[in-house]
Order: C-alpha cells, then sequence, then structure tokens
C-alpha cells in the first residue's frame, strides 16, 4: 500500500458516546436545553469527531498552502501571478490577514510552498515542498498528471504529521492567484452544476472578466473530461497544487481525528475532492463562514454542512477558518466551564 | 433639565474623519479591496462612532440587567419566577453562559439588580438599584409608572458612568423570566407588527404556551395603548425594569461615543425604545447577532440593523453580544496589525 492508501484505510466514520455525552452535560447546564444554538452543535460535533468530551482544542493549526496556476494565462485574476510569491513572503512576516485573524484566535500558521511560480527565498518559516513551478494550463489538458496530485496530497499528510504533537484542530487556508478559477472547475466537475453558477468575482474581477474566467472553467472541463467518481482524476485534471495538499490536509485530519474546520470556496473544493476519495472524511469537517464566491454554496449543499458564519468575506487564506477557531473554543469553554442546574441551585422547570 | 434630558442633548450623529480614514486604510492593506466584508464594515463603523482610527477597544463591558415581570404570573415561561434571582446568584458566581463567553473574549460584566422579586443577599459584584420587586402586570395596567421607567433609564445611564474610566464597547445582556413576553409587546408597538409574528417560544415554550403569551401581549396592548411615538410611555406601559436599564445604557452609551453590541431579541426591544426616544442613538448600535425569536428580525428590521451573527441562539444574557465582541476585536486589530501593499511589497494590480 502507499502511504496515501495507508492513511484512507484510518478513516472511519467517528462513532462512541462522546457526542452524547456532550448532549447530556449541555442540557445539564443553566440555560433553556438548545438555547445556545449552533454553539452547542459545534460542541457536540468536536466531541463526536475527537472521541473525546470535553474534546482537546489547545492548538489549532491553520494550514495556509501556496502555489501557481497556468490559468492565470487566462487573464481570470485581478493581480499578476508574482503575487502568489509576494504574499508568501507577507505571510511570512506575519503581515497577511490570516496572520492577524490567527494571533487573535491564538492559532499558529503553517506556511508551505507546493509550487509557487517564482521561487522563494528560503526561510525557516516556511516549509517548501514545491511539485513544479505552478500547474500547466488546464485549458489546454491536464494542470497535473495524476502522480503529481498524489505527491501534493501526501505532502498535506506530511504537513500534519509534522505538526501532530501540537495539533488538535485544523484550520485550512491558500494563496494562490487563480486559484479560484480551479476551485469553480473542481466544483463543477464534482457537483455537476453549470459552470456559469459556480464561477464568481474572485479577488474582484469585472464581469467581462468573470464571462473570460467561466469560459475557461468550461473549456478546462471539455478538454480533461474530468471523472466526477474519481477524486484524484478530478484534482490531477483540474486541480491546483496547494488544493491537492489541503486534500491530504483534511484526509490526515479525518484520519487522526482532528477536527477540519474548511475555510471558504477553494478550501471547500479541496474538501469536495477529500470527500469524493473518502467519503467518510465528511465526518470530520466543519465549514467556517459563507463566502460569497457563488459557487460556495453549491459546494458546501454538496457536502451538506452549514457554516458557522456569512460575513460576506471572499479573501481565503484562512481567515475564514480564523474566526470559526474562535467559535469552536468558545464552544469547548461552554462545555467545560458553566454551571449545572444542580451546582448552582437553579430551578430547572416550573 | 433632567439628567435624562441633559443625556439626551449630548447624542447626535457621529460625523468626522474617522470612518473615511479607516476605509483609506483598508484599502491598502494586502487584500481585494473589500474582501473582508462585514469584518471591514464593522471597522469602519466602530471608527465612525469613537471619532477614532484605530478606535479603541482594550476594555469591552456586558452590562446584564435583571428584573422580574408582572406578567410571569401569567404562565408565559417555562421557568419558574425564582429563577430570575437564583440566576443572578449564578451570574455572581461565574457560572452562567455569558460569563463563560464574556471570559473568553475578555470583556468584564457588570450584573444588576433592577427589580429582582426574590430579595438578594448583598455582594461586592452586583450593583442593587431595584426599581421595585418586578413590574405589575401589564395586562391589567401599565407596568410600571413613567415615573420608574425614567428612573430605571437613569439607573442604566449611571451604570455606564461608573464604568466609563476602563469602558470602550458596551454589550447589553439581561435576565428576568417573562421578559421576552415584555419584548414581544415593545416590539408590537414599537413597530405595529402583529403579536402573533412577534411573540415565539421564548425560553422554550409549548404552541399552547406561545398562544398564552401571545394573548397576554395583546391584552396589555388593548388594556394600555401605548403611543408608538413615545418612547417612554411605550416602556412604562409594557416594559420591565431590566429593559428601560438598558434603554439608559445604551442612551448613555451613544452619548459618550461607546459602540454599543446589542445582544438579542429583548435588548433589541430596549434599543427601539431608545432610538424611538433618540432617534440619533441608533448611529451607536450593532446587532450582535440573529435571535430565533420571531420578533427579533421585525426589530432588528424597524432599526436598520443587520447582525453579524446568526446561530440560532436564544439565551439572551449578553451570550451574543460577547461573541460579536470577539468579531468587533478581529476587525480592530485587522485594522492595526496588517501590512499593506506598499510596506510589504505586493504588487496592487495587474
Amino acid at each position: 500500500m502507499t502511504p496515501l492508501q495507508k492513511l484512507l484505510e484510518l478513516i472511519v466514520a467517528p462513532s462512541g458516546p462522546a457526542g452524547r455525552e456532550a448532549q447530556r452535560r449541555l442540557d445539564q447546564f443553566t440555560k433553556p436545553p438548545g438555547s445556545l444554538g449552533r454553539l452547542e452543535e459545534m460542541a457536540r460535533r468536536l466531541c463526536e469527531i475527537t472521541g473525546a468530551c470535553p474534546p482537546p482544542l489547545r492548538h489549532p493549526v491553520i494550514f495556509t498552502l501556496a502555489a501557481d496556476h497556468g490559468v492565470a494565462a487566462e487573464g481570470v485574476s485581478a493581480y499578476p501571478q508574482v503575487v502568489t510569491a509576494q504574499m508568501v513572503e507577507n505571510l511570512l512576516r506575519g503581515g497577511a490577514a490570516v496572520n492577524v485573524l490567527a494571533r487573535h484566535v491564538g492559532a499558529r500558521v503553517v506556511i508551505a510552498d507546493l509550487g509557487v511560480a517564482v521561487p522563494l527565498a528560503p526561510d525557516p518559516g516556511l516549509v517548501s515542498r514545491p511539485i513544479a513551478p505552478g500547474t500547466r494550463r488546464m485549458t489546454s489538458g491536464p494542470a497535473m498528471t495524476r502522480a503529481e496530485a498524489v505527491r501534493a496530497i501526501e505532502v498535506g499528510i506530511e504537513l500534519v504529521e509534522r505538526e501532530r504533537a501540537r495539533l488538535d484542530l485544523i484550520g485550512t487556508g491558500e494563496m494562490g492567484i487563480g486559484n479560484t478559477t480551479a476551485a469553480s472547475a473542481i466544483t463543477a466537475a464534482l457537483t455537476g452544476a453549470p459552470v456559469e453558477e459556480v464561477t464568481g468575482r474572485g479577488t474582484g474581477i469585472d464581469p467581462a472578466a468573470v464571462a473570460r474566467k467561466a469560459q475557461a472553467v468550461q473549456r478546462a472541463i471539455d478538454v480533461n473530461r474530468p471523472d466526477p467518481s474519481d477524486g484524484l482524476h478530478v484534482l490531477g485534471k483540474l486541480g491546483g497544487f496547494e488544493i491537492a495538499g489541503l486534500v491530504g490536509v483534511i484526509l490526515a485530519g479525518a484520519a487522526f481525528r482532528i477536527p477540519v474546520i474548511v475555510d471558504g470556496f477553494i478550501a471547500t473544493a479541496a474538501a469536495l475532492a477529500a470527500v469524493t476519495i473518502k467519503p467518510e472524511t465528511r465526518c470530520s469537517l466543519l465549514a467556517a463562514h459563507r463566502s460569497t464566491e457563488p459557487g460556495h454554496e453549491r459546494a458546501l449543499a454538496a457536502l451538506g454542512l452549514d457554516p458557522y458564519l456569512d460575513l460576506r468575506m471572499r479573501l481565503g487564506e484562512g481567515t475564514g477558518a480564523a474566526l470559526c477557531i474562535g467559535l469552536a473554543q468558545a464552544a469547548v469553554k461552554i462545555l467545560t466551564e458553566m454551571a449545572t442546574f444542580k451546582s448552582a441551585g437553579v430551578s430547572d422547570r416550573l
């Protein structure tokens, strides 16, 4: 068995009493049953996934993976390709939005180069595992080979394994000029949604560029004929290296029973691919927020996930995941710090 | 002029360059313009309200005011009236949900007795300013006199003044068995909405009790004929002492240019009354979350407020405000910690 096959064997639907134990606790606390709504649901799910009540949540890590995309040459972004490398440097210096929001919730950010086009200077904060200097142009052939897709996934797994001693909650993030185009293509291929419904403004392109982008996505699908039952096939034809890397991060989270907070549209496309590869992965996922990218809704619906936040964000990097980690911490504190009706001497009914 | 009249004179619509300065900063940061969505809007509003960019946000305080309601005798709650006093004791010991969530975001909770029916033991953590041991039954006459309403508002103002040296963000909270009934009546009176549309399950009553509750609300309105153009009139006829106290907290926030994060349905009813008394108060309000109480949507719409969170919560106490304070802190950090395109050497266009 390959390392990936071995990992996939570990992914099973969570079972055990921790979720029920969470519910039992929640119903004893001094509040009307269920009145903390989705915070209670989140607490329960974190217990189910980890198999522990309360779940450990002291070491959240956001994995922000970067790579470039051949399809950027089609004029699908508001920014030049060099911005991917420049933003990785910004991430390493702590000046990007995800750095700020991760610090706010006490999460570390692991930054990895899965295939940035412009060479990056070595940096102790950068995990350098480039598959190639960007994918090939998916409008005229596969973005990558199947072997490259597997290698990128294995890098994602390696990233989680490296951190495992200090990691109990995963957030996913990404950086890559052109990667909403790849996410749109993956989402269309895996959900069967019409391309126009899953293609949006990305970093903020105008309507003419959105039309061009939708045409590029359609051409990529026509040229590559991705097989929607084969997640690796779809990833290879339409993916980005950072997206495939996130598939590995997500699969590793599921294998090790570490809850995975999926960020926005691009991370959700990675989650769709991961769930196509191994359906039980779905049980480990929480959707951080609803992005304004139109394809996000379709991808979330296909995964059966209901996001916790809706702040009209569309930045990526793991920014939505960071905010959602703050909610997860709150949910766990509810589970561990509230008084019960009995301990507080509060009447629990009429 | 009375203290209340003097305070109302101070409330003006915020003006000045701080909001524009926030926008200018946000547009220079390394992200597509507007891509942090409502987090950017919140940062801008906090600057507008305080007149400072960045706004100070080091001392958030949640004001959780408690009182009892004569209308509780109509069987409108799932809990006995004694729970108000029991929950105040729980709040003082730090075991209630708002204590947990306030600690999570580093907010203090100020707990005040505006009129709890059961006598409370003196406690250094309790601000004891009871107007009366609960309101009168609003189904057969006014819940309180106009003078009592003014006194409760003045207590709210006093609470803010006491904390002012260490206070730069206000969250509103409340505790009072029967207070969703009062909030439904206030909301119906001030928005003109049909009683059935603004009356819900509160702490979790069954459909028969909801019908009884709606009848009580309708009777209170029929008996008292509240004047929707006179916030004090509505408060006196239908209010609770804690709700009137929150009106004072909200008016004081507006007067002192301290942003007010309005919690759920009951706090929003207080905000409606405050805005009826002084319309410019609206400019200082942020809506924390969307409660599952059906009347909340109507009250928010009347105020023109769009809540930041939608977690299907319905607990009150200030729990939604606490979570939203976490988002406000994140928004301010975005404003102060992100790199600019220039400082990070990132290309800002194609």
